[in-house]
């Protein structure tokens, strides 16, 4: 159930910054086109889900767009903790199985962080069916030159 | 301008098999929720649009998920213009700058291909300027099998 | 400490086959040639090493293709356990900081399969310095096609 | 045949600090070790080869990893023909067949760049198989810091 934007998203421990750029990302048009929630944020972890009625591909199941699309949302989440703007570099996704269920979850987790770069993991369940694998590096954007 | 699936959409060369099965692609779901339109089919490459508008994130550029599925369609019409059902196994982008246009494009073109897996480039434009770079790796159906 | 692929190498979980196939891999070429050694092997993780002494690039840290292979050889022992024969069919691999010491260490963990395809994470340690992450995605070799 | 180094492997508009990178790329000791000789060096392409014997897998076949070596290096010649110092942030490897003949040979060419990223494909041959393919992200590393 998502808990819509509500404080209790929110992990105790994660500062007013990350809460109010969650809220920005959040609110973003594409995330409301695809009716993308968030279902938690920690400093740890973000956990966003989608319905899959209205974004099926032509043989009827999770279209791969839209699955990498919530991953992404989910990586973004979690790279955006701090004041700093973080942008995706390179992405890559593994599909394991078709997505089958009315509802998919992306949980993120980090791998590793630079200064300038850091690495996030991102798996995509249906229900407890494991059907994709998501890795995002983000790069931190220059506050001097906003690239 | 696309071409709204009429005959002028497709390459003299391409057979009606490549024809229905294109149609059938541009009519999921959530091509249809994204607003991907089909510029032209030919045996060589697929082209396909979409509208930035209501497609950006928090920083009011096109979103990395909507990049993708874009590059993804094209992707997916390219390895099904035979009667094989072909779909993503692997697939990675880079961003390399902001899409900022009304419109951008995406065009695929075929790296290598054997029996069971074939292998795709795709360039995403906003006009003039080369955004993202997406390779796509399809794995053929076993028809007595479906996944 | 390699083991030397004496007994003390393998878990004792381990059957006599993915012994013996791990003997083999661990014998071809290149591996002797790069001098990849095991460290330890169990259903779960394989875990090799590399001396970075003779393997560095031309700003003395590991060489990028070293650090590749002896992540290559972790994922090749932990999809080869069995009878069938699995190969690579697509790796990435991100690059975090220099390898600067003395030898570098992969470790292996599968985070998905399914009949004909599996997806393997390598993390590769110098000391206690991630300084790399790798992913493979492996295919079964059909045994009446061996490709 | 590859060239030794010898003013015949680069192109004439190539400036003499690039082949004063190039020669020191070259001497790298992983270079040394795997055997990697420059074909040619044009500010489009780089060209680099290596002998399969002594690189093979278990299966007699070109090793992953020294496919990845080869088209790695490729790589490298062609980001760092400049004064900057360039390193692989991430890369993949698709592999489409299997390397047989006696030698392969690796092509590179950018597909983008930016001022701190830049984006390159390699191609692999063996003879006129196409055996892989390679996708290189290289990040320009700060003179003032180098990591």
């Amino acid at each position: 159930m998502a808990c819509n934007m509500n404080e209790e998203c929110f992990h105790p421990d994660l500062p007013e910054i990350s809460r109010k750029r969650a809220r920005k990302l959040m609110s973003s048009e594409f995330v409301v086109t695809t009716g993308i929630e968030l279902e938690s944020l920690s400093p740890e972890s973000a956990v966003v889900s989608m319905p899959l009625k209205g974004r099926r591909n032509s043989i009827e199941t999770g279209h791969g767009g839209a699955i990498f699309t919530l991953a992404d949302e989910a990586f973004a989440l979690s790279s955006n903790l701090g004041n700093d703007v973080w942008v995706a570099l390179s992405c890559n996704i593994s599909y394991h199985r078709p997505a089958l269920g009315d509802r998919i979850t992306a949980t993120s987790r980090q791998i590793n962080s630079t200064r300038n770069h850091a690495l996030y993991e991102v798996l995509i369940h249906d229900n407890d069916r494991h059907v994709a694998t998501f890795q995002g590096l983000a790069v931190r954007l220059d506050p001097d030159r906003k690239r």
